[in-house]
């Protein structure tokens, strides 16, 4: 099997040009700082997924494609906004495959430059001039801030609940996943039906992308990942991995997170003895399952698109949202 | 003399309630943290004159004062966040009379909570529905980032012009002087011209405002000012105090400002030093005399509102702005 994410960016390709050129153009500025610092982190990559989310479903329901390349733009500077603000709440030291954007432009720089992104992705949709659209967009960011902000009053926290876990990456995560799609019927000027559907859709994928992400923390080869493995440990956060390892914990793993993760006392060989416990406890593979049952109901929204060779795409793209190793 | 700002709030008390209402109710969020960290903020006080000004402006130009409550706690939500990000940029120490909110909270709250601020201001523009007034605020957003990175990147360089200086000020602050203004005509449906009047009036206003903060910053009463004096100084700004002493420093002063604004080496004493080398040049007064030449364009511009009793309180306000101990 392709790699889905490949295979979609590929059918896309021609769109994807469109979306580059004008993140290139969007993120113009007299004040040359800007658009160095929005470049190194744009042309390192990244999987520029939520975009292509947002072209996928504007093109399955036969919507203007010209307002999909603006439109995906204003996405993904939402999402590189919010990326340039992560890292420096949790002084990141790499992102896909370099230094963080913090380290090399200095803190300074990376929330100013944040808070460009984020206006031009304003300027972007009110270019285009659906209030709907703008609804959507500006409640995702409040839900972005507000997951975010959640996550660091869980951050220690070891009786963090699953359920709460999930509202925390659905808020931070999951909601801009879900614009993406909603935007791309809403551009068709689908129905509520369908956008309901689209939003659905991109909801669940994202929550399973994210409990992927998340165990991908504890268990990627590094070099693939294109950040430090072990950051969340390191950060004290609370993700699936340790939350399902915490349920089956005895009393010394139970002492290990307290001190680890609650209390931050960390040494250096305390990454590999918490990959050892969750491993010993299955707690990867039962995240994935997890994962697994948002694909599910994904996968169910999905079905409710019309037929078409990107919706088959998108439902690959579950399963890889899921089982990448990056 | 009364002071012509609590005059202003004065005449403008029923509809500052209804900011202040709506202030709090869009500040609200299930996340606690939130609500709490802005209503430190906001709760503080601060001069409201940006709200005042979209009031005002819409009263003039006899526009619904309903909108204009939504559309001024959204300027008042971009000012705040703007607030809650620079805190975090300059590291400041005090901010309203009291600790900053980087210090109580934590800087990360403190950006993820700008974050939530500014995407609430355009959630409440979403609501009122205008794209024209979309337009005008998601530009200003990007333009005081903007701002703001120039002048990160003025620090420091003691060879910048006033030009550049009031470059900086024009985007850093006074675009949202002048947005805060325009917005209350175009709520009103006022034509063009006085759109455009308006927003060159806000401009100016602005840019005088902000002269005379850069000079409090050396020659204000701690007390009274509610934020820490000389913050520009440990900083190394280049305010217009500092740029036309420099324009008159002899050796020894050009070496003093290389030191401790070029060099950022300062010493206790050097706030001392400074003080009294701005007053031998009249540095100061200077900085508030060109202030005074861009309060003339705002009352020329001023000029072509309708007469009108706020008309005239604006007009006090301008030589307030230019002439405020705090």
């Amino acid at each position: 099997m392709n790699n889905p994410l490949e295979e979609l960016s590929s059918h896309l390709d021609k769109d994807m040009r469109s979306v580059n050129a004008e993140i290139i153009k969007r993120m113009d500025s007299p004040v040359s700082l800007i658009p160095q610092l929005a470049s190194y982190l744009i042309a390192a990559g990244g999987k520029r997924i939520r975009p292509l989310l947002t072209l996928a479903c504007t093109s399955i329901y036969n919507g203007n494609m010209q307002r999909a390349h603006m439109l995906a733009t204003a996405v993904e500077f939402i999402h590189t906004a919010t990326l340039l603000h992560d890292d420096v709440v949790d002084e990141s030291k790499k992102r896909r495959g370099q230094a963080a954007a913090n380290l090399v432009f200095g803190t300074q720089s990376s929330i100013l430059v944040g808070d460009f992104l984020f206006s031009r992705a304003f300027q972007l949709m009110t270019d285009d001039g659906s209030l709907d659209i703008l609804r959507v967009l500006s409640g995702t960011s409040a839900i972005i801030a507000q997951g975010e902000v959640m996550q660091l009053t869980t951050a220690g926290n070891i009786d963090t609940t699953i359920e709460k876990y999930i509202e925390v990456i659905e808020a931070k995560t999951a909601t801009l996943f879900s614009a993406a799609c909603e935007v791309g019927s809403i551009i068709a000027g689908a129905d509520t039906q369908a956008n309901t559907a689209m939003a659905k859709f991109g909801m669940n994928i994202g929550i399973a992308f994210q409990i992927a992400d998340d165990a991908l923390d504890y268990n990627a080869d590094q070099e693939k990942l294109g950040k430090t493995i072990g950051d969340d440990f390191r950060e004290g956060k609370m993700t699936a991995p340790v939350i399902l390892a915490l349920e089956k914990a005895n009393n010394e793993e139970r002492n290990f997170w307290t001190r680890t993760i609650k209390q931050k006392e960390q040494t250096n060989n305390d990454l590999a003895t918490a990959q050892s416990i969750l491993e010993r406890h299955n707690a990867n593979e039962k995240a994935l399952k997890l994962a697994e049952t948002y694909g599910n109901k994904a996968r169910q929204a999905l079905a409710e698109a019309p037929d078409h060779k990107l919706r088959a795409l998108l439902d690959s793209l579950i399963t890889y949202a899921i089982h990448r190793q990056s």
